[in-house]
């Protein structure tokens, strides 16, 4: 064992980020770690996930899941290898997804990780992405909380982002009638209709989002993804129609403002009532129970290529800050990792 | 058979409102009726009911229900007595429910009429209130839409009115821990505490509401029932806890804006991504499969006096007009009828 396995590179939250985070908010430190104890697993991580949620955890507020707490690691989705195991069925070499990112290094007990198959030509960081937690909160956010169904017209805001993506190529899969996405730059509106399948897609910085959806879905849509909030939703209020449901996901035009709760709200708020339109904000953590069935439905369509996911992969624990920053800004398309 | 049982006078529109409705909006019109045809019943109202919801259908828009013909009599619920019948099943003298208010004679199918029970003391206005249309509006919006439980905090908007006061009973009955219901004058807030039983009342007159409720729900609230929207609506976004449900049944606030859908929306939208809330529109056509368990729960609750139900009685089809534009400036505690 070399010295290096012994120690791990960690980023580390050391102040709250007022609006938009920088780098003075994070600190890297190298951890020294203890020697395994019985029932230990030591794993290095080859790629860990960064998603817009984790801003919302910088930020120490009330919300689903606790705030970071300054001073320590962060955490969140990582895929890697074993490399030293003290635990009953974990051998040198598996692979094993989990919850200690923003390291090179993880350790902890067996329990913390799970092993998974190697997936052949295609790389693991799947797990991150499309086979994991993100792929599950598209599935689960379409399926269980805005309950689509066959014919529905569904809009989907941040629609070239990882969740987004997944969602439409979904949607498309379970027989929508017309999906609309939504996306910040003409190489991914034309990603969204040429490599995902969507029906129409929106620039939303070429026109007003609710002006462009009326043109695209003069019909009205009757479910609606939200990855963005803000004018987005509005638009969606605008243009959802009788019993339409909305799966409220994220909102990640407003994470950097100094006080999103003091925004403004969307107009079109009363179609709410007059158009009898459910408004559903969800997490992950409530609908783990669809885990088979999102593996038994999209897993094969994922293997055999019917549903294609992207990445932006940026290399090395050191640019895993600028990473960060760059989800909004916008700079990945599908799925950010880092590969480590 | 006298005359005057040969024509019914009825409330036609005229024109569509542009914000608050005046007088020139309606027209009082006498009408000549046909002969009853076999399968017909005549029946003379004896209460008619206005709700505000009716000043929706005013307007050309889109909406659950089309909206009022203009220059055709408009309709609502009615309660009345059979005075000529050709149906079977029906005599002369029986109580009958029926959609066919504004107007002091009705006259129709036998399927348009429902026969109901005699009352005893109370008066049959309660069938259009508590017993009717409004009182499984609040047993629906309550129990299914926003799934009230045993513990929950409920805050219910336009808590004196028709359907508000029965939410809290409601609520009351199925073991909330506390009821906070808002109203707009220290009158209703008295009835509020000290007969419909809440555990708090706000005069959202006096201070604003997001401030009151903070200061008599410091733990949040589970549940909200809306009436009101605005800045009642903005209040409850800022306190429904995690899991929070907000039923949305109305939006008086802005029925009579001249654009409410441009009216700028709440803040704290936010907080239905971060706290997974729920907000549901609902009309009660969507409801109706809950009549009966309505009935079993509410019904025996209403005639022993554990339920309180007020009406604000108008004298005479001639007061309607301004009967109905009085919902609009809270001058009705409860149930608004016009006794015919």
């Amino acid at each position: 064992m070399t010295e290096h396995l012994h120690t791990s590179t960690q980023i580390q939250l050391v102040q709250r980020p007022q609006g938009i985070p920088t780098e003075h908010d994070f600190h890297i430190q190298r951890v020294e770690l203890s020697p395994l104890n019985e029932g230990e697993v030591r794993v290095r991580n080859e790629f860990i996930s960064f998603d817009p949620y984790m801003r919302g955890r910088m930020n120490d507020s009330k919300s689903y899941i606790p705030p970071f707490p300054l001073g320590e690691t962060m955490t969140g989705s990582a895929v890697g290898r074993v490399i030293e195991s003290r635990a009953e069925g974990f051998s040198e070499g598996d692979l094993v997804t989990h919850f200690m990112g923003w390291r090179d290094i993880a350790q902890g007990s067996a329990e913390e990780f799970t092993a998974v198959p190697e997936l052949g030509d295609k790389p693991v960081s799947a797990y991150l992405g499309v086979l994991g937690l993100t792929g599950m909160t598209a599935f689960a956010g379409l399926t269980k909380v805005a309950q689509m169904k066959d014919g529905d017209t569904v809009f989907v805001s941040g629609a070239a982002g990882a969740v987004g993506s997944i969602v439409g190529q979904i949607a498309r899969h379970r027989g929508a009638r017309a999906v609309i996405g939504s996306a910040g730059s003409a190489e991914k509106t034309a990603l969204l209709t040429e490599r995902y399948g969507f029906t129409h897609a929106i620039n939303y910085k070429e026109a007003p989002i609710l002006e462009q959806l009326a043109e695209v879905a003069p019909e009205g849509i009757d479910v609606y993804f939200d990855n963005v909030g803000g004018d987005h939703l509005e638009a969606a209020l605008a243009h959802l129609n009788r019993y339409g449901r909305a799966a409220l996901c994220g909102a990640i035009s407003v994470y950097n403002a100094e006080d999103p709760l003091s925004l403004q709200g969307p107009r079109f708020m009363t179609n709410i009532v007059t158009r009898s339109l459910t408004l559903q904000g969800f997490v992950l953590q409530d609908y783990l129970q669809y885990a088979d069935e999102f593996r038994a439905e999209i897993a094969p369509l994922v293997m055999d290529g019917t549903i294609k996911d992207d990445e932006t992969v940026v290399e090395g624990l050191d640019q895993a800050i600028e990473a960060f920053l760059g989800l909004f800004e916008g700079k990945n398309t599908g799925k950010m990792v880092v590969r480590i």
